[in-house]
């Protein structure tokens, strides 16, 4: 008998838990800042994230769409604006600036010396990894519309441009940080 | 029989249920800076958040409390301290800067003619729909009473001003961000 | 009888719990910006949150760390690079910028001298009332490597310093703010 009571109550069980909202362990970054002071923490998180067995999406927005041009490219935009926007902030991984004390570049060639010293991994480094360890990276369509950013002047490996419905989407229930 | 059963499994369950903290689809975002490039995401996401169904408040604090201040109001505050921050920070969200790239104002005006140009609702627009849509806008009374802002120096259809303990107890539970 | 299916009921029910992650009410911050007005809404939500019963915890990262150096203290650091850093940007919590409108420490002072006037406690007492409530204070080794810190530089009342990893472990199931 005790089977039945068993199944009896796994069956009440199982229809209510139904009703409890997954807790898969996600962790979701809204990576706003281009700079590489906020690329570092944003891509040292999610690397961490995806080791510790998260699913880990990092959704690129505003200004923090240029570390994801390619090195190579030189944005022109469609207009003066846009081109303006490429010339103050030239996109890529290679040419990111610090938010504070940047000294023309200084200050980030300083930063980079220290983190290769005490052997911490470049942005360049990381996002590489974060791609080979399966972290979504997904960049705002909105942003690339305003922008004037097409699919191409980004670096390989990105998942679809998507919008702030997707990236709520996937927060609900995650460690949620805007960076 | 099994009636029985499924009733005395349900007590239980429901009983050992009540254990477990809610799980409401909620969003909180805590709108830390007055910025033009701030108040966009925090205002996509907050209208975003209300359209996909979640209970969605903004808790205003510091600097995000500017861009509530009504748009004709000159703040004086009531002192010499308090009017220098409103001289240097005029509020209203019709006098937002951008955290880089500002020029004197050219930059934001050329950031709302791209929004313009790709159907991107400006932040007031946004205001607007985010009241409408349901979304709780909570100034910081604290924030309030240190700057000298009234009441009646803000836009209508916000929120009673609240504290940390508000936002934080909203906040359990929900995706947090803070922008 | 209603003895023996309660007794099977509770089981089936406890062993499936056991699958849900536990849900304590957590607040986890990652406190990467070093500015005043910054760790003032970080120390003021972690004791908030504290006296509301969650466990908190701060992680201390970049920039944030610099608050966290002893007033007292003259970092040199270990080669011209770190040297140049901590010139600039002198740790201890009295010696915090703002983020703008800083003037030269003007800025700072005035905003300290509102605060006292509408009884906001300063950063400094913020910090002393959390390590008081229980808040875990942690500081990011990564961090403190490369700035070359060593932990008798630091404040007293901190807790082991910790990686990435430990942070995104307590963040799980936490309301989670990167401030």
């Amino acid at each position: 008998m005790s089977t039945t009571i068993d199944k009896a109550a796994a069956d009440v069980f199982e229809k209510a838990m139904e009703t409890i909202p997954e807790q898969a362990e996600k962790l979701v970054i809204f990576a706003w800042s281009g700079e590489l002071d906020k690329l570092w923490p944003t891509l040292i998180l999610a690397t961490t994230g995806a080791a510790m067995g998260k699913e880990t999406t990092v959704f690129f927005t505003f200004w923090g769409l240029f570390p994801l041009v390619k090195n190579e490219v030189r944005l022109t935009g469609d207009n003066w604006m846009q081109r303006m926007l490429f010339v103050m902030n030239r996109g890529g991984d290679q040419h990111l600036k610090l938010s504070k004390m940047n000294f023309a570049g200084a200050g980030p060639a300083m930063m980079k010396h220290l983190a290769r010293e005490h052997h911490v991994a470049s942005p360049h480094e990381l996002l590489e990894m974060a791609r080979e360890m399966g972290v979504k990276l997904v960049p705002c369509q909105m942003t690339m519309d305003m922008l004037g950013l097409k699919r191409e002047d980004l670096i390989e490996g990105l998942e679809v441009p998507a919008g702030a419905t997707m990236a709520l989407a996937e927060a609900q229930g995650a460690i949620t940080l805007f960076i």
